[in-house]
């Protein structure tokens, strides 16, 4: 018997041998999505949606509270759209999706299957602008979006994916420039209050913001073997493409201008985010405000008078205020009911045998320390609503400590390489800000400009890491998925 | 200023002059739609998303009560598992959109958009099914899918549009057929409490049955023009697919068997139902529980002392409870605000000056009666209470009676024609069955059968109204959207 319950956590491939079959591991055993017939394109199945569903619920709330309305833009785009705006088609054009035939015809024109939605709302909005008082358009879209890849891993690069993309445009510069720092704020709301991943907010190089973009600003966190991950990220397009599509309205003067514009999304990457921040070798660790499934209730010796009635009884309690189940299943041990639990990352799980109900006690298990307590029946229900804050506040400490742990700081190259061998993690280095003097640093150690921070603006040194140069910014490197 | 006052009616054609440019002129001045740059595919503006969003969020509720959870499966299906089920290819390869490129490659298989998930979501289930211990498979998702379509109307018959496919897996027939008329009653919940849409339940005849699919079951309401729509499909496929994907679990008895499938669907054609059934010559007519705004509050002369500070303080008042916006702007007269809230279908207009605010009143105005009555503050929010769910019954009752006044019952072609001629609507009439006759009937009058239906059995002679053979069924007939 041992042996079996055992099995979940014997699947697990240690992340410390091997990281990226431990991901594979944790994203399959966890149920969270599965691979398709169609190379590059996932399944997600229940468990994973329903993390997805708490992403949306709680995105989606915080851009209603600030305004934005949901829309929805077809999914297949012409060509001559597509082509439009010249740095967006170079960005894009050699990673779409080409619709050539209808059912036995030949289309006139070839479509792309979107990868983002940039041209085709631009060419609506030209319609549908007038005069500055239509003006803001804050919409915003839930969506699938398809940029083919080559190399996929699920959640983290895959050629179909979910998403959220908002597009807004505004009357002068300083209202669009606000907008897009909303919402970068937005989503580190999403990324730090709901799923306790502390993030890096900041702005992106010239060689890595959107393609169109003036300014991309961006989350970056941080995963468990030190690498980075964009965690979404919010454009500030200025007038590129609404000069591009001639998009102009009657301004207050009685002349015409072009409106401001941003467009801002998170996609079901954040899940895989959340699984290389917070999860372990036994499985998924999830934070209490997005886990599916809170608590989960264990009868131990479940055929003795009583159990069931008090486990029911237990739930009916619980589940006013928390998700609550039970696992009941008479084919399962107790062990293997713990190690499914712990596998699906269930914030706290709770143990209830009959010496328990003599004793008036369970036994509370958290998942992320494993810690085990017993708790009087009448102090349960005040003792779970703590472990929730507890966990949640718990979780994100870790990771912002973890975090603060291995970013370090390099004046040079040799500094530089020397911390990316020995402590993986962010890198805190002046640069230049010049394309090839950051293509050199890739090409040298992978490592990328993650961002030029906004909370640790600190000028460490007048010169630039690689080249030597004047530098006046502190950027964060670190390599990145 | 009477003109300016009157252009919203002015520019809807009346239904009665041409029904086809009333529905597109209601659809557009609304803001509920627009067409996109790709014929056949729409833009769902946000007043049109917020209908949709309403209809989500309460099937999913349903949903979600009765077991089933949500999952994602990819856009693209391979040619080859379209082709697998034999009458599925035949239904729907004539009107997919093939995907043959991706970036400058040439694809090695060709794929299609999904126009539903039936073959790429069995291709899953057969990975993932073992045991009967595992069943029911209860698993819905929300995307959009295409179908392209020669002739298209917004919402009606679009070449994409948004829906949400169930599919699950059982392990008996009868379980199967118990899910596929739950899921009927959910829809039928949707129009009816929700859309307040009279609907009538049956199953579709042999001819309008869906590709693969042992039964179809359906939801048919009745428009202004005396036009049937199908709202909505459940599906009960028996083992059609599981058997030509070869899906199998061990049963109960240690061996194999192919589980019995159903799948189940409604979509954005809703919205026009929704249009269809409750509008009129001045705009949409909403029912209070969809209605994105509830109840709008119109300030009469608003530059006098007061009359703004009152606004907002019954707005706050009545938020509590119902979804309220105000109309203050500068540029528009009283008149042209009360049109344009009629056009918009908002179910109560609260109009409110100076001189309401001295007699302590203020007036309402019903949508869709166009009641004015007069309501002192003191009993304003419980009046409102009662309006929205007299409003919403109402809508209901009228819709219903409308529909009953409009069913004929015919007993012979000749009768037959005349009905549809002098009340189009549903025609009560015996049919044999047989597809070669209902073609007969269609190609001669272009009514469908619509539907075998649940709640009227009566079996009013032995004949067809046909053919003239034996007869055992009273079907509804209709012309159809």
């Amino acid at each position: 018997m041992e042996k079996k319950e055992q099995q979940f956590v014997r699947e697990i491939t240690n992340m410390e041998d091997d990281f990226a079959q431990w991901y594979t591991d944790i994203i399959t055993k966890a149920d969270l999505v599965d691979y398709s017939p169609v190379k590059g394109f996932m399944v997600i199945k229940p468990y994973g949606y329903a993390l997805w569903e708490s992403i949306q619920n709680f995105a989606d709330r915080r851009f209603k509270e600030t305004g934005h309305k949901n829309c929805y833009f077809p999914l297949l785009i012409p060509e001559s759209l597509l082509m439009k705006e010249a740095e967006h088609v170079e960005g894009f054009a050699p990673e779409v999706a080409w619709v050539t035939h209808a059912g036995r015809e030949k289309l006139q024109e070839r479509l792309v299957i979107r990868p983002t939605s940039e041209t085709i709302i631009c060419e609506m909005y030209k319609k549908w602008l007038n005069s500055y008082r239509d003006l803001p358009y804050l919409y915003n879209q839930w969506c699938s979006v398809v940029r083919w890849e080559k190399t996929t891993r699920p959640f983290l690069r895959t050629s179909e994916f979910l998403w959220q993309e908002g597009h807004t445009l505004h009357e002068t510069y300083e209202e669009a420039e606000v907008e897009t720092l909303q919402m970068l704020d937005i989503y580190a709301e999403v990324a730090e209050d709901l799923m306790a991943i502390p993030v890096v907010k900041g702005k992106k190089s010239v060689r890595e913001r959107f393609a169109g973009a003036e300014d991309t600003y961006t989350i970056e966190a941080l995963m468990h073997d030190g690498k980075a991950l964009q965690c979404g990220t919010s454009h500030f397009l200025a007038q590129h493409f609404t000069k591009a599509f001639n998009i102009e309205f009657q301004n207050r003067n009685g002349g015409k201008s072009h409106p401001y514009h941003t467009s801002w999304g998170i996609s079901t990457r954040l899940i895989g985010g959340l699984i290389m921040v917070h999860s372990d070798n036994r499985g998924l660790v999830l934070p209490p405000k997005m886990a599916p499934t809170q608590v989960r209730i264990i009868p131990i010796q479940q055929h003795k008078e009583g159990v069931l009635d008090k486990v029911y009884e237990i739930k009916e309690l619980l589940e006013k205020e928390f998700r609550v189940d039970i696992d009941a299943a008479k084919e399962k041990s107790p062990g293997f009911k713990f190690n499914e639990a712990e596998m699906l990352g269930i914030p706290v799980r709770l143990e209830l045998g009959p010496r328990d109900i003599e004793n008036g006690k369970v036994v509370l298990v958290r998942r992320d320390t494993l810690e085990k307590e017993e708790v009087s029946f009448d102090k349960l229900y005040e003792r779970i609503a703590e472990l929730m804050v507890q966990i949640q506040k718990d979780m994100f400490d870790r990771a912002k400590a973890s975090r603060i742990e291995r970013t370090s700081t390099a004046y040079n190259m040799e500094e530089f390489k020397k911390a990316l061998d020995t402590k993986p993690g962010f890198i805190r280095a002046m640069h230049c800000e010049d394309e090839d003097c950051e293509a050199e640093i890739k090409a040298e150690t992978a490592a990328t400009i993650r961002c030029f921070p906004f909370e640790d603006t600190e000028v460490i040194s007048d010169k630039c890491v690689c080249c030597g140069k004047p530098a006046k910014k502190l950027a964060y490197f670190a390599k990145a998925y």
